[in-house]
């Protein structure tokens, strides 16, 4: 039987890709620094670990044994996970974790890797990159690492869903809006490529259980101007006279558009989403409002 | 005054590069984890370091306290290089520094980069980077964390000259025609880019001494049939003769040329090499006449 381990497990991505995981029969194992989930599955076997310190990263390693390895964990506070210093700690790490690992091992990657001012949808090989901050060099230089390993690194775009961070931005404005609170936002002319965080999740299940080696988009292949996001959001929480359009500004420097190029996820990993744009942030929605 | 910190100090461009830093008014100091050379000028303070020790790292840089880091040392070894797991630790190890230095930082980088099969001359920002090997993703890996941070790197092309290891393409036909022997070499039609390891070292110094940040080719800009380079180097030894003219099978995925774009080396660091092609392979000949 094969045997995942997947790092990062308690955060945003890592509890879809958990039960993706346990969905498609691996038995599965999550190594967090805090606490397991409440709502934890029983499926899965929690460790905790601190995986910036190398040596209970490799006890980890020794102790799992894992024939599979999803590596999630990072620094991801939002806000000041673009410039902070310790990105430069968790590529160190990861690239401990790679060299002790012998198996399978997938790497969570970002848009952030590419120049964002290359021609669009952004493709794995053919589009530049030349990362904007010090994250996207981060990601990139471990993505790189881990390809000439001959492992496969997802590059994860836009998303949203259960157990977002309540300060970014589909779940900010859902909050405010099911609160009755004006919700500011910007123009809304950006193209963005957004995708349900279950289906991200499945993405990295089915990339770890392929053979597929470098660098994937993990995305819908669909951009769709954030005003649209806003617009399905404010339908489904019944306020959209709450939308303060213009409010919040835009850096002159903004990317008009970030849109990923999913032929590599579709074709080659053979992973299709469960949800349309318009389901997934309905269910992003009801979640929220249990919630509210 | 400048204070610059040299690792790798010992090695064949180290050498080379703590001279034209001395000629350039820096305070140099060389870290090296072997003895200084015997020939090592009084003008250079020599530190005994072992860069993957983390510790050690740290010491030494608060020790030197340097205004300029030039970090040359990696694992050099000719052939197994290439894909040896020594360069995860490099790579973590050159993160590290990175991380504890504050200052200008310039991390030597690799021709190896790239993608090799992109239009030539290879671009440092137009040309796509897909290594080959392990050392080309880990050299890639660092040099993009170093450009996010505001440092530069330097894409080393092909090179020659005093203090070469015996065993690589040109220090191995010069020895064995001036021994008198047979130098077996391969059909010769492959283009490189080759300079002189002086003005490999020079364009080091000159790059730490400006302010250029991201990726500089550290090359002639010319690209030059291997064919040419041999003749050259045979009748500066005097035997053409003994030049085994395609003896040597050429891998199929050998690529047909590897010359670098040197316009950002010539006009943003304003660096003109001191050697010709041809001077630069007679002194390295004579080099090797003196040892023979």
């Amino acid at each position: 039987m094969s045997r995942a381990l997947v790092t990062g497990a308690g955060g945003f991505i890592g509890r879809q890709a958990l039960a993706a995981l346990v969905a498609r029969g691996f038995e599965v194992h999550a190594a967090d620094v805090a606490e397991p989930p409440a709502d934890a599955s029983g499926d899965v076997h929690w460790h905790r670990a601190d995986l910036l310190d190398a040596d209970g990263a490799r006890a980890l390693l020794e102790d799992v044994a894992p024939s599979h390895l999803l590596h999630l964990a990072w620094y991801a506070v939002p806000g000041s996970f673009w410039a902070s210093p310790e990105n430069l700690r968790w590529a160190q790490a990861t690239l401990g974790l790679l060299q002790a690992f012998e198996g399978r091992a997938v790497v969570a990657g970002s848009c952030a890797e590419y120049d964002w001012s290359s021609e669009q949808p952004l493709h794995e090989w053919a589009s530049a990159l030349r990362p904007r901050t010090l994250y996207g060099a981060c990601k990139g230089a471990v993505g790189t690492v881990a390809t000439a390993l001959g492992h496969a690194t997802g590059r994860v775009f836009f998303l949203h869903g259960p157990g977002e961070h309540p300060d970014r931005l589909v779940s900010s404005v859902v909050r405010r809006l099911l609160a009755g609170e004006r919700a500011p936002v910007s123009h809304g002319d950006q193209v963005r490529d957004f995708m349900h965080v279950a289906d991200v999740g499945g993405a990295f299940a089915a990339l770890l259980d392929s053979g597929v080696v470098g660098p994937v988009n993990i995305g819908s292949g669909a951009g769709v101007p954030v005003r649209r996001i806003v617009e399905l959001l404010a339908e489904e929480a019944g306020r959209p006279d709450l939308v303060g359009w213009g409010e919040v500004p835009v850096a002159p420097d903004d990317p008009p558009r970030i849109v990923a190029d999913a032929r590599r996820l579709h074709d080659e990993v053979g992973f299709a989403p469960r949800f349309t744009l318009e389901e997934g942030l309905r269910d992003t929605v009801a979640w929220w409002r249990a919630r509210a």
